[in-house]
Order: structure tokens, then sequence, then C-alpha cells
């Protein structure tokens, strides 16, 4: 498998690019919509073909890419079986598997972050989107969130994966690129091993965030794929 | 061998910190000034032992974090030998190798953004700084910058490394983090197999770039490894 991680700098987003590297047959992880035309720039100087675009969730930050990139390279948009998005191709169920060349993906829901959060297992990867961050988890107060829940995903199925599966996030705003299970067991002040599921509850309640700045419109536009509204 | 890649969003600049998992013996490969807290916290959370410092070239667009990391955890900077720098505990030559626990480093002296550039070859995996960058190469008209150098570098020497070998820049403006040998071969516009050098030459001479807006702060501090004149 090869793998490249771009990212978004506005909003510190990442992206991945996966292929099997003797079929050329890709897939694509949260693509966002500004870099549409760089990633499918990339895409087509190393001939791959495109047939998948996974989503993680119902992004509130950014805007996906996926309904332009759809549009012209045919590939399927994929997001979770609770997403409750309109013009997925495939909604996938938990646990549910499929191959793109010789690269077997399985899905794993993993709600928290918001209720139809789906993380990707590929190759020793767990591309784990906002439900679980390097150092952090995502913030659980809309979008059917619930700390509770990201807590269970975490500590139930994100960390029953071997130690050294290798985590790439959804973002991160410190500049790490990817963190590993045994880490985050060790030193993720939410959800790590010495957390318990109430003092992280608490904490996630007390917290107080400010209302996401591109909610409004990154959220509707996300629930058609990104699809533009005419 | 483990690999993290770090990112100081300010300056879009890259640091590796890399390490044997038995031994933990690791190194670092280019530290931020302003990222050095973040990068040790980092270090000591995974119980690393850092033994060196490895410097790429004088960099013009950042201060380094070599002297700051040097005195709190008494590791060896390391540059390659046409730098010129004050302070330096190794001056590596061409073609030299160490070893870091089980890691071997093999130092390529690869001039062209500056004369003292170089490349480290460790485990399949080639850190350029800013000789050669993903579809790009460093500017070279200060800091005894050559275009005929760089070309040389990367078509003599970077390139005679295996297809798949990985590179690792120093920076990249477009949010891309890796690319791999063949890639370059096929796409880089400045010295892909497809360009002449005289093509390359033309063009860098030609470029008129602006002034680098840190050059008359970082460099003088960078040749003393970061050090604060005091």
């Amino acid at each position: 498998m090869h793998l490249r991680q771009l990212i978004d700098r506005e909003t510190c987003t990442y992206t991945y690019i996966l292929w099997d590297s003797n079929t050329l047959d890709a897939l694509i992880i949260d693509p966002v919509l500004e870099q549409v035309s760089r990633d499918l720039e990339y895409i087509n100087k190393l001939n791959l073909k495109l047939k998948y675009i996974l989503e993680t969730h119902v992004h509130a930050d950014h805007i996906t890419g996926a309904s332009k990139i759809k549009d012209i390279t045919k590939s399927k948009i994929c997001y979770g079986s609770k997403t409750g998005v309109d013009g997925a191709d495939i909604l996938l169920g938990d646990n549910e598997t499929f191959n793109v060349g010789s690269i077997l993906i399985k899905a794993l829901h993993t709600p928290g972050h918001t209720e139809g959060c789906t993380s990707y297992f590929i190759d020793g990867c767990i591309f784990t989107g906002d439900t679980l961050f390097i150092e952090g988890t995502g913030r659980t107060d809309f979008q059917g969130g619930s700390s509770v829940d990201t807590y269970n995903s975490v500590r139930n199925k994100i960390f029953s994966l071997p130690d050294e599966t290798i985590i790439y996030p959804g973002h991160n705003y410190k500049g790490f690129t990817s963190s590993t299970i045994e880490y985050e067991r060790k030193h993720n002040p939410n959800v790590g091993d010495s957390v318990d599921v109430e003092d992280y509850v608490l904490r996630e309640k007390n917290m107080n965030r400010p209302y996401p700045k591109r909610f409004d419109v990154a959220v509707p536009a996300n629930l058609l794929c990104g699809k533009e509204n005419k």
C-alpha cells in the first residue's frame, strides 16, 4: 500500500490518498473542497484509478470535496451508515470490509464526536477522523455527539488494535502528523489508559467551546456530500 | 526505525524525529527554535535518548532549535562539512556514515541551494532539506547557491537512490508531506528526467525572487547553530 498525507493549512485538515501500487486502484479519505484541484492533479500524475471517497464523518469545519471529485472521477462516496447524508453511494455498516485493489479496508463505527463517525482500519493504520486526535479527541457538543460514546469508541474499539498501529487523525493543530495506539494509550489526556470515563465526561461538559465558525455553512453542505446548492 | 514528521505552520518547515524502537536512541532533523518545547516534550514522553541533531543546511527562513536542544539534552549538533558553522560538534564529510542505535545514517553532500547543503539517507528515506522539494527545488541565489550544483546533486546523487525511496523535504507549501524518487524523476519541473540543465539554470537565473524576509536574522543566528548572541 502507498499512502500520501496532505494538509489543508487553512483548517489543519488531513486528507489521505492510498493506492495499490500494482493495480493503481486508489481511495481518498476526507478531501477538502478547496484542495480538490491539488488532489486530482496528484492522482492524475500518478495515473491512479480512484475508486472510493471515504468520509470519516459529516465535517463541521470545512466542506468536503467528495461531490466534486465524484463528478470528475466517477468514484463512489462512502460514509458510515449512521451519518444520514444524502448522496452517498455506499453506507458502511460497523465492521464492514471491502477492497481497493489488494488493500483491505475495514470500517469501524466510532461515534462520539458525531453520531455517525466512522474510522477506517487499513493495513496497520487507523484513520480516526475527529474521534481520536493526537493527545486529544474531537468535541462532542453537537451533531449527536457524546463524550461517553467517544470514550467507549476509543477505549473499546480503537485501542483494541495492536499497539504499533499508526494513527492518522483528521486534524492536528500543533504540527504532528501521526501517532500510535501505544502512545495515545499512555499520553492521551482525554481517553488514555489512566483516565476514567467520569473525568472525561465532566471535563467535556465544562468546556464551553465557542460555536464553530463554519458550522452553518459546512454541515448543511456536507449533508449533501459537499454538493453545491443551486 | 520509527519516524515522526512535525510541521512548523508559520514557516511550513518540516522537522523529523527518528528513533530505534529497541534502544530508544534518537535523532532530530532540522528543529525550529519556536517548536523546541513541543519537540522536547514529545521526546520526553517517548523516553527517547536524543543523540544527534542533524541539520540539512544553514537555514535562511527560520532559526534552528539546535543549540537550545543541545543545551538541554547534551546531544551533538551535526552539519555537513562545507557549511562553515561555528559550534557544530560534528562536521560530516560526503558519504560519511554513523549509527543511532541500529539506525544507519549516511550523509550526502548535495550542494546547490547552499554550498553546504547535506541530505541524509536513512533506512529507505532521504531527507533532502531544501535541495530537493516535492515538485520543486530550493532557490539558488544566495549562500553560495548554484543551480548547476542543485541539478548535479539531485540528478547524480539523490536520483541514484532506488525509485521507491521516500523523500522527506525541508518544506512544502501546498500541503504535501512526502514524495518518492520515482515521482520526482517523472514530475519535478526543475530537475526531473525530462529537464536539461541549461533550461533549469536559465529559469533559475530569471526568477527574480524577493529578498528572503528573515534572511538577515536567520542566517547569522544559524551560523552559530541558533545560539543567542548575548
